[in-house]
């Protein structure tokens, strides 16, 4: 079922459909890139923290049989996750963890865990001038529940030796991305930049780490452009949208 | 005066003209782009690191009226950078320094120096399989003489507070890279990498930190492409060589 202000998205790339409501969340082309950046093992277990309303989960699901747990703290986006999950007939390979992400280990053993994805929220703080936010998009958006340093923390903990760990974030915190990374021992190797345009600067960033990877050795893959110059998604993207 | 096994290159886009040997040491498109991303005060001091043969120091003479002091370990490329210099008539604004990178601050005191640029060597060990390696671009090339901690440690020493400093380096060392910088104050500001041809990796990085800089904001530039599938340099990186 799907309430009032929500409506069924379509991602005919993976044959996904979604529940979505621009009133709390919607997902965004981010956690698009993010599934198709990501390198999703086969089998195991993979955990998409900060899941939202699922979307990343859903897609990457094509890709895998591996088990998927999403952990979303706002109960509005898991509810939707969930039935999201339901529309797909999912419900053997997905579930949705209603909780902090802080008490993720609780839920979820330490070291069992083959590839943690995650489209966390961007920005340190609400801005002051925002009057009126809407509660659920500042907490996803926003590091009013969680931060980067927690998320990363709360991944390498997961983790198993030599699992993956692959985030999108912002380029205007690439510093500190990586430094804490690898304080917790998520050495970055692979890395994407994303433009919103040709000659407009990185506004996206696709991140992988390796748990207890040999330091170094960070690849920088080709960049992504989003828009052509009629404001339109270029091909590259259309294709991972909506299927070659 | 140039000697047997030497020649001269004209960079036409600057009309600098530069004494290189490839026994020795040529400079290559990496010191250009360098030269290119760096922003040079207009007056002031510059010190250009591991300056080789000169080719940092001659081309950003054209963009500022500041003084510009190379460093340079090898006596043979100090002489060439010296010879050059002559040959282009600046010596008042440019001076070279045959000295360690260890020993600078004794002759360029600390705090003194508007912006700094690097082009130091990129690889962290002689590959073992080198049998007879030619000495002058092993030093230049492989980190036997200095590295990168100690670049980064004596250009935050030079640097006023708020000195920009420039370099060109490999990606795969980014996370080194930007937590060197981080510990040593030079907050890294802004950042362009170079890809060989669309479709690529990137292969070169170029990388500016703010001395005592507020941490985070970097901003990650358009990204750079070297040759076209014809093997030939794109427009832009003819342009950035030869002039508009």
């Amino acid at each position: 079922m799907i309430y009032d202000n929500e409506r069924i998205d379509q991602l005919s790339a993976q044959n996904i459909q979604i529940i979505q409501s621009s009133d709390v969340f919607s997902f965004s082309l981010d956690a698009v890139l993010l599934a198709h950046f990501a390198r999703i093992p086969k089998r195991g277990l993979i955990v998409d923290l900060c899941s939202g309303n699922g979307a990343v989960g859903l897609f990457i699901s094509r890709k895998t049989q591996a088990q998927i747990i999403g952990v979303e703290l706002q109960e509005r986006l898991a509810d939707m996750a969930r039935r999201s999950i339901q529309l797909n007939n999912l419900e053997e390979q997905l579930s949705v963890l209603n909780i902090d992400l802080k008490e993720t280990n609780q839920l979820v053993r330490k070291d069992t865990v083959d590839c943690v994805v995650c489209n966390p929220p961007y920005f340190k703080e609400l801005p002051t001038n925002v009057k009126n936010p809407n509660p659920h998009l500042a907490i996803a958006r926003h590091e009013l529940h969680t931060n980067l340093e927690e998320v990363i923390k709360m991944s390498a903990g997961l983790l198993k030796m030599n699992g993956r760990f692959s985030m999108v974030h912002r380029p205007e915190r690439l510093t500190e991305i990586l430094a804490v990374m690898q304080h917790y021992h998520l050495e970055p190797k692979r890395m994407q930049l994303v433009y919103p345009k040709v000659g407009r600067e990185a506004n996206t960033l696709l991140i992988e780490g390796i748990h207890h990877g040999k330091p170094g050795g960070l690849k920088i893959l080709p960049p992504l452009y989003v828009y052509g110059d009629d404001n339109q998604y270029l091909p590259e993207i259309e294709a991972i949208l909506h299927g070659e």
